[in-house]
């Protein structure tokens, strides 16, 4: 029993004062933490009143016990009111957000906020820098020449309401509470939590004011989520917080055992999206990025089902209109449009090498955040936050999952500024791509649909 | 994976550099810790280079997945390293120390190291301070006036060579990864994790430099333990970390479901002591001091047996030569003896107050935590480290367990400086002492005795 829980008890002490002990000892011992007390948690996180340390604690008991669906969803709207929560209402028409728990070569946002924007969706997006495995819309955007992603929310607004559109990074004042939780949790070894991953997400998610909210939960060997029924209950979990929040949601659960597109690193997978929405290239990525797109114009009222929404997509690949979309948002941000056509102008590697097959047979499995970590040692992500980006580095892969290889063949190309970084990458990509001498099973790329209500 | 860890896996670093954070996630994930990595939180906890939040994140994975023996052993020994190492070989004969885990109206050791002093042992003894519901030998000697307790070890050998006895404050320098782990775990809910507090325990007592050590690990509504069986375990695990360091260990169970003595407060219990000493007193304080004097007569190869312990500690009562030495301590640390003869020259409280009971029947429970805490409220002892302490104030219980009550019969008299003090303490008892229709099962005071090679 703490000292001011004692005083109180015996009317020594009398009020509101909270001896957050008592309530790190009550998560301890796998009780539930009230509203009042979560509150109290967050406000005293975002103030700087509760030590780092005792924080800390609260975590590790949080990951090893647990939060029910309502405490994650009061921490998550206690982290929102933390911060500033952007108001969209001088944008005309459904505001819808999309998010992706983070994978590997995954450039839906670049694809699907300039092809739902050029069918008359209100788009602006607030998106992260990559860090570890993962990659980050910010930094890609950052590797055409000029782009400036740091866009006040009311220059984004008067910009979407003119241009349909804009694409920029998140204002520190968003769930400050976030930033404090997440830095801990980073060094505590406390990431991994189900309950404290959905708050961190929908808490930025819901301060950055959208009505609907589409959010593609990824699993498997390049995601957070090993299992795709982890993934489901992390989707429903920030489902819940989301409806409480009284938005709009729905979310995919889809499969991150390979790179979801065949590019990684920055200005690659920007070359990788403009093919798609020049109609020249198809695959997983192209697929994932309609999916997505097509739930988004449903829930922005724009077409009434998916079939509709794949049919207005596909054709605003044909027509252009997409690449035109996306040229218009590169203009307005200060970017050199000229990138689309001329992808020499984004500059390139100074190496490359091969990654060889070392045997016949099937690409029968990925580590796909071996191959993530592999591209920021190339020189693409950040190992650690603050490292600098080398925007041409990277991979392309030349095989995906099930696919036949021969012995000698490229598997993957690496790109960096040397020769050494060319051959500690293509190291970790070799031992990542696994050859068999069957094709694995397999998975289908959108496990389920979770629907709260369109 | 840690950022480290995957660098070197990755044979871009080499070296012995840890990242803190995989030994955070060893633990959380319930592994063993090794060796090697157990020194490295120890020492990096001493020097500083792991951050306080890191510490209090692996202090909640521990107190939840918990030590076994040897993980307990091997962080017992790492703090032990921490700091200074006694060395008391300058002190002639076997020497035993003696710790108690903790209690209320514990007054053993203020009677059996004149005893056991007076029968030829070596006693050098480091004690502690209050806290919270527990007394500390250092404060109750303080209150006697002018007794000195700061001794360097180099005078206390030389005084225990001369005269047979010291008893001191412990040194900043014995064990200090262990006063800031135990201050982390004070204010993150992590205090009460039996492989931590053994460690804390033990460390200091290994530190403290004796050849043996007798535990007193006490259970009950007054001690951090709440069933014989867990301060069995706690005595297990302390023994076996005494005997990896080359101690000759023993443990004894004992019941601390009501204060030990009838006296709580300092100068109260000095008296009680005295009293005990001269032959006046006995019951539960005085058994509880013979049968931890004996054992530590037995493992200092004074007697042989623990009837011949007896027999030796209560003719030292009965000639005298017990208060005889506690005179002479008190002497050479600059105390006071004449107050064995007068009590009055401790002072006394300006208010005392009776509890009485407000029905007739047995004592059949006593909250002895919360009366601990009485006598803190009372200004007996620190609610939180660094409060001032009233020599004079206090508690005298006038029941014991299982006696019989006649209603409006004093169940305890308070001692305090102001009467609303003395409100306060006696209002807690009275809800801390319960009178049933019935007297409750009698507890043996001590329930088992742990030999591990005597």
């Amino acid at each position: 029993m703490g000292y001011e829980k004692f005083l109180r008890n015996n009317n020594i002490l009398r009020g509101d004062f909270m001896d957050f002990r008592d309530l790190i000892i009550k998560k301890r011992d796998g009780k539930r933490l009230s509203e009042a007390e979560i509150d109290y948690f967050v406000k005293g996180t975002s103030v700087g009143t509760i030590p780092d340390y005792q924080i800390s604690a609260m975590l590790m008991a949080i990951y090893l016990k647990g939060l029910d669906d309502e405490e994650t969803a009061e921490l998550t709207a206690a982290m929102t009111r933390s911060g500033k929560v952007l108001d969209l209402s001088g944008i005309r028409g459904i505001k819808v957000d999309k998010h992706s728990t983070g994978g590997v070569a995954d450039t839906t946002t670049l694809i699907l906020a300039p092809l739902t924007a050029s069918l008359g969706l209100p788009v602006i997006k607030m998106c992260g820098r990559g860090l570890g495995h993962t990659g980050g819309t910010l930094d890609k955007l950052e590797a055409i020449p000029g782009m400036r992603v740091e866009l006040e929310p009311e220059e984004a607004v008067r910009q979407v309401n003119k241009s349909g559109i804009a694409i920029m990074g998140q204002t520190a004042e968003l769930a400050p509470a976030d930033r404090v939780l997440y830095g801990l949790r980073d060094v505590t070894g406390t990431v991994e939590s189900i309950p404290l991953i959905a708050a961190s997400i929908m808490s930025k998610k819901l301060a950055a004011g959208a009505d609907a909210i589409v959010l593609d939960v990824k699993w498997g060997s390049g995601a957070f989520m090993k299992s795709p029924e982890e993934a489901e209950r992390l989707g429903e979990i920030m489902l819940e917080a989301g409806k409480r929040a009284g938005k709009n949601m729905a979310a995919l659960i889809t499969d991150m055992n390979q790179p979801l597109g065949n590019c990684i690193g920055n200005s690659l997978e920007v070359i990788e999206a403009v093919e798609i929405l020049k109609g020249k290239a198809d695959g997983d990525l192209k697929t994932l990025s309609l999916e997505l797109g097509s739930r988004m114009l449903m829930m922005g009222g724009i077409v009434k089902d998916r079939r509709q929404g794949f049919e207005l997509l596909n054709r605003n690949i044909a027509n252009g209109r997409g690449l035109e979309k996306l040229e218009e948002l590169i203009y307005i941000q200060g970017g050199d449009p000229d990138v689309l056509n001329d992808y020499g102008l984004f500059g390139r590697a100074a190496c490359g090498l091969a990654v060889k097959a070392e045997k016949s047979g099937f690409v029968s499995e990925t580590d796909t955040y071996n191959i993530g970590r592999a591209s920021a040692v190339l020189g693409a992500g950040r190992l650690r936050k603050g490292d600098k980006i080398d925007y041409n580095a990277g991979i392309v892969m030349k095989k995906r999952l099930g696919e036949p290889v021969e012995k000698g063949e490229a598997l993957a190309e690496v790109f960096a500024s040397s020769g050494n970084k060319c051959q500690d990458g293509a190291e970790i990509i070799r031992n990542a791509v696994k050859i068999g001498k069957e094709p694995p099973k397999k998975k289908p790329l959108i496990s389920r649909e979770i629907i709260q209500d369109l």
